[in-house]
């Protein structure tokens, strides 16, 4: 909390340029509330106005800012990365305080890596291996064979199954469940027999798993998501589920079983993927679409009902059940109207 | 649960109009299986049948029951309301066995008011501050700086993060998570860059928060939620979103960054809002529609796909993806059929 | 892990027919990676190439294959649940490690079976009861009055709440929340007032319920969960609601308050099914369908929008708003064409 950084070290550190004095600094802010010793960025050129109004020691913004602003600031191309960088450099991820913790619970037959730090109440299983400054918070379970990276931060309550495997850097936040079983069923003359799941689940490298997600074990292959994906909370990952590298989904997706998502697709909100289908890469499906199918081209995809006061949802949506025979009236209409029009040759239907 | 009031003592404590014997309660019960010495209500005047085959003690019903009810009841404007106030009496919500659970872990920097209760496995961790008669349940995970107000219910398994403020009275359901990190990404030429997540939450008083919710801080603002809010289970609400005062949201509803929703609405089950909207004070939006625009008139909106059988569905929703070509041709037929009705006169198209 | 079997000892005890050597099976595959010692299936008949290729020790498949296959194999009629049957034996539930782990918290009052199992930070209240040989892991929390039957896994950071009542053989993955309050609220001039929620929930035998989903008490009336259901993810179940015996549904579901769902139904990801309805046995409703009324006929039900790329769904989606306009337009070109056709008369409307 106590860092500080001056412009030129920004520069020094993450490139742009600076102009106006070399001002230093402690923390980040949005334009209209920053205070002093905070620095702000301007991404959208249409918000400029908020530049004359902040009162923010120093700004990021786009070269076309930079000659009408005679205050300290920053040039580069993309302020908001440059900002989530100079972000970083002031509240830097947590440092593992190494150790294990009195009141944690860890398996005298799990590996811990001595820099690591191990939270109160934290359970660690058998033969589950825990890497340099990896976090494993307060009452978070890792299970039997669990295979953990270098600093990764485990938040509390998370439940990591037997077999996961996770790479180095990752965050998983509160309360997600990696690893569960897969829903796996076979019908049996009159009552369900559980297919038992005996894949694994793998996480890359620098990926984060937001709150209350589930990410289901494979049935017999493994659920695996790839280097550098963001998968934001609630969403399910269903087992054999493969999502490709930098994939980003918003909170309350759904992916059903051994569907495969290509790399760098970015997944809006509560997009819900049927199971066996294929995603390539560089696809964007937009808030609320349901997927039903494969898509081989990279694009923007959607499909949603769009919303209306209830009155005339309820006029326009009672024609949807009778879209058929609407369109069938209409095919109808444009022979009648050729019949019309050419009344004296018998027409061929 | 061996609690118990007459009639008159309900009316003395709540209001309404007593008739009939003067009965002791000791429990509410739904009309079809009330037994002995418990009180129903009557909300429905179609169920009115009910009344007289319950087998309840009293009743709470409206004016227009009262008459013709020869059994002693209370009679008021509002009987669910009324049932849910003598439920409260009858149902007290648990009180604080004042105290730190010895397999409690809570930090030698927190501070815990002498009447409230940590239960076992709850972890408490440096600067956080929890409220006169506040119940904290088995293996939840309190960070640093929190502040919990008085009288409030944290259930078990239950995460809240560093810097959230919790105002009085307020109950957090199990395996809730507050104040987890927003969903903030740059894209850095070949990959995401975390934003660091700075804002904090701010929940106001009597909110309730359901199972498995996941409430995100802010980015560089805070994600607030008003007082007497009522969220339910499996919601998303993320980083800076806005919740007004006595809003009550269904489950399995989420709610995209910046996103601004004002007082008293009510918003249905699985329901999506998309990101940077502002919805205005008494907006209702019904169930599984996606909020994809501003709302600035208080009012009833919907926007969902109407089910059918499965083989109606196929031929009607075929007809969607071609809806503009549809209407197109309708068009069409107008301006044939206009030639056809005035043929001699050429009309411009 | 290390158990094996001979086909012959399959045959013994699932039924079926041997073809060719009598092999030793350690382990299930997927056909295509499957290694020495590996029983694989084949259910589609689409994919018998597979056979050829695979590297498997025997098959299971039906009988139309067994003339083709000159490798270990045995017949059956349902290949992939005799697979399910298989990999049950070599992969055998967990079994109890009978006793109290000396980090869980069991209050003295509760009553747990010597053969069960609690794990490392869990939490027994008062009046609790375990069954034999039952499994409750680290840091699930085991509410008062709750009733677990035999031979259940209750996984990690699970939350079961007072007064549930859950059958035998029964699996409830991590961070799954039960018998936590229903939404009940009623509106007080100003505010909401809390309805207590006093119901219970009654969860029958052979019952699986997945991670993160909640199960909410009922408000007066049960929650109740029939025998052998199978509830996948992420779902929420709603107070008062009732699931027949041996339903089925996938991640992500929503079930709002009292609705009753029949036996043997099939819910597909993503449905959102409304308060108050009854859906008859036998329904299946297909991903992301709302269900917005009750349904009396066993069959498939479905309603979704179509996905489509972004620049068409948007032309499309537009015409929705406007559907009753366009209906309206049609039958008014239905009746000039009348006229048209049949001039002379003039027509009743």
């Amino acid at each position: 909390m106590a860092l500080s950084f001056t412009l030129s070290r920004f520069v020094e550190l993450l490139g742009g340029e600076r102009h106006g004095d070399d001002v230093l600094i402690t923390g980040v802010s949005a334009l209209e509330k920053a205070a002093e010793g905070e620095i702000g960025f301007l991404a959208n050129p249409r918000l400029r106005a908020q530049l004359q109004s902040s009162k923010a020691a120093a700004f990021i913004v786009r070269p076309a800012e930079s000659a009408s602003l005679d205050r300290p600031h920053i040039v580069t191309r993309d302020p908001q990365l440059y900002f989530a960088q100079v972000a970083q450099l002031l509240h830097p991820r947590p440092v593992a305080r190494a150790g294990i913790h009195p009141r944690a619970v860890v398996d005298s037959l799990a590996f811990v890596a001595k820099s690591a730090q191990i939270g109160p109440g934290a359970v660690v299983e058998a033969g589950a291996q825990i890497g340099e400054r990896t976090i494993v918070m307060a009452n978070a379970y890792i299970g039997e064979q669990v295979e953990i990276g270098a600093d990764c931060l485990i938040h509390p309550n998370t439940s990591v199954h037997r077999g996961a495997f996770i790479g180095d850097r990752v965050i998983l936040h509160s309360n997600a469940v990696i690893a569960g079983d897969g829903f796996g069923n076979a019908w049996a003359v009159d009552h369900w027999e559980k297919i038992p799941q005996l894949g694994r689940v793998l996480i890359g490298h620098d990926v984060e798993i937001g709150s209350c997600t589930t990410v289901d074990r494979g049935a017999l292959n493994d659920t695996i998501i790839g280097n550098g994906a963001r998968i934001d909370n609630l969403i399910q990952v269903a087992h054999n589920v493969q999502i490709g590298e930098h994939t980003a989904m918003a909170a309350c997706v759904g992916i059903a079983g051994s569907t495969k998502i290509g790399a760098r697709c970015q997944i809006g909100g509560a997009v819900m993927i049927s199971g066996h289908l294929e995603i390539c890469d560089g696809v964007t499906v937009l808030g609320g679409t349901l997927v039903g199918k494969t898509i081989r081209e990279a694009g923007v995809y959607s499909g949603s009902y769009p919303m209306q006061t209830h009155d005339d949802w309820r006029h326009n949506a009672a024609h949807l059940r009778h879209l058929d025979e609407l369109a069938k009236r209409v095919k109808q209409l444009e022979k009648e109207i050729l019949v019309l029009q050419y009344p004296v040759k018998k027409l061929e239907e």
